[in-house]
C-alpha cells in the first residue's frame, strides 16, 4: 500500500502508543530485573482456582456462558458485583456495569461524555494509559497542582472556575505512578466541588484493597450526594489482569449511556470471566486472598523502601502506604531516560516518570514497581540503579 | 441528579441503543419463540470440550494467562490465527489482530480511520450493532444500492465518485440481516474499486463456515491487492458469543493504528478465552465441529424456507445458502412492527426489518433467524405468524 494514500482518523494525530506497552516489550528479554510495568506477583495469580472455578461454572451453566449475553452483565455477577460494590463503599450504588477490565470503564465513560476539546483535569503525572484514553477522545488534558497528599481543592476549584471542565480523572489511593492518597478530608471536598460545579469525577481506585500499612480511607462516591461521581473498580490487581473483568458504578443515566456504547464497543464482557469473578464474590473467597497478596506485596515495598533510603542524597521518593508503586525524584540534572539506557544494560528496568506527565518534562523522575520482582531481585536491581546513579552525581 | 445538568458527548444525539438489545429482553419471557437475535443453537455450544481446554491451557500456562497480555495478542494464539486466517482466504495476511469478538474489530478500525462526517457506504439493510457503532464515530452513512446478489458495483463506484468515502462496510457472504451472497465477480471489482480510489473495505464475514449448500466463495481479501481490505473474523459463530473472540487481517499499518487503539479501549482481549480458541485451532477441532453445526442449521434453514413457501401471495423472501437469517417482503401496506406486537402476544419474536434500516422505512420487512429455534418451534411459529399475516391481508 501506498503509505501517504490512507488517512488515518485525527483522533490519532498526537498519539503514537504507550511508551509502557513499548518497554513491555524490551523487558520481556530474559534476565531482566523489572521495575517497570504494573504486573501482579506470579504469586498473587490463583491459576488453580480459576481453573476449579470455570469447570464449575461450565458444568452448571455452560450453555448461558457461552451464548450471547447481555450488554448490562452476566446477570448473576450484576447481582453479586451490586453488593459487593455497595458493601465495599458503603453507599448506596444505584447502577453497576461490569465492563472489560476498568481501562473499558475509562474509555465508555470518555465515549458517553466527552466531546473534541471539552477540558478534563487530570492529576500530573497520571496514569499513561487513560491519559492515552482521554488523547484518544481529542480531550483538553489541564494538570491539576499536587502536594504530597495529592490533589490541592483550592487549585481544582480554581481550575474548574477557569477552565469549565466536563470530568476530573483522579486516582485517590496509592495512585499510579506517584503511590500518593489523597486524606479524607480531600476527598469529601473533591464530591462537593464535583456536585457544585457539575463535574463528572472519574475516581479510578484499582489499588485500594492493596493496603499494607495505615486505615483505610472512604471512596470520593461515598461523599456523592448528587450523581456526579463514577467509581472505576478492577479485579485485575486482586485476582487476574488477564481476565480482564471490571465494574464502573454511578449514577443510573451515565451508567445506561456507558451500556449503550458498550453495545457496539465490544456487545457484552465475556461471560465466562465474569462468571468466574462471581464466584470469587460469592464463595468469599477474596479476603483471604487479597491478605495474601498484600502480606507479600508489603514485605516487598518496605524493602525496595530502605533500598531507597540509602540511595545517595538529593534523590527523593515517595513512601505509600499500599499499591504497586514508588515514584522516585533525582537531582534536577540527571535524566531518568539515560538511567534507563544504562540501566537496561545491566538488565534492570523501569519507566521513567517523564511519560506519566501531561506535555512530558519531569525527565528527572522515574516510577517504580515493587510487587513482580522477587525480595532477592529487589535488592539486586536498586543496588545497580544506586551506583548508576551514584556515578552520575560523582 | 438534575439530569438537565449533564451534558452527554454529542456523538450520541441520535443514537439511543440497539433495538435488537431491547427486543432480547422481551423475547427472554419463557415459552417465547424467538425468530429474533442471531444466537447459536445450543447444540452447538461446546461447553464440554471448553471446560477441558480452560482446564489444559490453564494447567499448561495458568500465569501468563492470568498475567497481563501484550495488546497485540496472546503469542500462541497469534501464531495459530495467522496461520488458520491466511490458510482459509488463500491469501497473504501481513498482519493479524485478536479482539474482544469481530464487533471490537470494526469498533477499532472505525476509531482508526473516522472522523466525524466522514462518509462510510453500506449495504442496506445492513447490521445493526455495526450501524450503531458507525453511528457513534458520527461517520455519514451512505447506502449502495443492491439486488439479490448483494451490492451493485456500478452503484458502488457511482457512490464512491460522489462522496469521497473513507470506508465501504459490507457482509459479503449470507448477509445479516438479508441472508444474501455476494458473487465472485462482484466480489473481485469491490476489491479492484478499494484500490483504485483508495477506500478502506470493512469486509465482515462471521457467517462465511456456515454453508449449507452451494460452493464457497473467495474473499474480497482475497483479491486485495494493495492493502485497501480489512477482513474482520469472529469465532461466535463457529466455537461461542460469549466468549468473545474475533480477529480482524491485513495491511500491518492499519492494523498497528488499531493495536494502539485497542490499548487504552481494553488493553487486551481476555488471555483465557484467546488460549481456549487457539487450542480449537491447534487441535484441528473445528471442521468437524463447523459440519455438525451446519448440518442442524441447513436442516432449519430448509424448514423455515419450506414453512415461507406456504405464505399467502405477496409474501417474499430470500433464499440463503447458509448463514443465520432469512428475510421477508410482506405486502406494502402490512406493516411487520404491528405484526410483531401481535405475535409477541401469541408468543413469537423476529425482529422489524425497519431496524436495519439507514434512515428507517422498509416498514413490510422482517428478519427471520431459524438456528436458535427447535423443527417443532419453526413449524409452530412460522404457523402462527402465516395465520396473522392471512389474517391482515383478509
Amino acid at each position: 500500500m501506498d503509505q501517504s494514500a490512507i488517512h488515518f482518523a485525527h483522533r490519532f494525530d498526537n498519539v503514537s502508543g504507550s511508551a509502557i506497552r513499548e518497554i513491555f516489550k524490551i523487558i520481556a528479554q530474559p534476565g531482566m530485573i523489572s521495575f517497570a510495568g504494573g504486573n501482579p506477583s506470579l504469586n498473587a495469580l490463583p491459576d488453580r482456582l480459576v481453573s476449579d472455578l470455570a469447570v464449575d461454572v461450565l458444568a452448571q451453566n455452560g450453555k448461558a456462558i457461552l451464548q450471547y449475553g447481555a450488554t448490562e452483565g452476566y446477570a448473576p455477577f450484576l447481582e453479586s458485583l451490586h453488593a459487593y460494590v455497595a458493601d465495599m463503599l458503603k453507599c448506596e450504588i444505584p447502577a453497576v456495569l461490569p465492563v472489560t477490565g476498568s481501562t473499558q470503564a475509562m474509555d465508555l465513560l470518555c465515549k458517553a461524555m466527552i466531546d473534541p476539546g471539552d477540558t478534563i483535569l487530570v492529576e500530573n503525572p497520571s496514569f499513561l494509559g487513560n491519559l492515552q484514553c482521554m488523547k484518544l477522545y481529542q480531550a483538553n488534558l489541564v494538570p491539576v497542582e499536587s502536594d504530597g497528599d495529592g490533589l490541592l481543592p483550592d487549585d481544582l476549584e480554581a481550575k474548574i472556575r477557569q477552565y469549565h471542565p466536563k470530568m476530573l480523572y483522579t486516582i485517590p489511593t496509592f495512585q499510579n505512578p506517584t503511590g500518593k492518597t489523597l486524606p479524607e478530608g480531600r476527598r469529601k471536598r473533591v464530591a462537593e466541588l464535583a456536585g457544585e460545579y457539575h463535574v463528572v469525577v472519574a475516581e479510578d481506585d484499582p489499588y485500594r484493597d492493596l493496603r499494607y500499612t495505615g486505615t483505610p480511607l472512604p471512596s470520593i462516591k461515598s461523599f456523592d450526594t448528587d450523581g456526579w461521581v463514577v467509581f472505576l473498580g478492577s479485579f485485575s490487581k486482586i485476582i487476574s489482569p488477564g481476565l480482564r473483568v471490571g465494574y464502573m458504578a454511578g449514577d443510573p443515566s451515565i451508567i445506561r449511556k456507558c451500556t449503550v456504547g458498550k453495545q457496539s464497543t465490544d456487545v457484552h464482557t465475556a461471560n465466562l470471566n465474569q462468571a468466574v469473578v462471581d464466584q470469587f464474590i460469592r464463595r468469599s473467597l477474596l479476603p483471604a486472598h487479597i491478605a495474601s497478596i498484600c502480606a507479600e506485596y508489603g514485605k516487598k515495598m518496605k524493602l525496595m523502601l530502605d533500598q531507597l533510603s540509602a540511595f545517595p542524597g538529593g534523590v527523593s521518593f515517595t513512601k505509600p502506604e499500599g499499591g504497586l508503586f514508588i515514584w522516585a525524584e533525582l537531582p534536577e540534572n540527571i535524566s531518568a531516560l539515560d538511567l534507563l539506557t544504562r540501566a537496561i544494560e545491566k538488565k534492570v528496568a523501569f519507566v521513567p516518570g517523564t511519560h506519566f506527565c501531561v506535555g512530558g518534562g519531569h525527565e528527572n523522575t522515574l516510577r517504580l514497581n515493587f510487587s513482580n520482582s522477587t525480595e532477592d531481585q529487589i535488592i539486586t536491581g536498586m543496588g545497580i540503579l544506586k551506583d548508576l546513579i551514584a556515578q552520575t552525581i560523582r
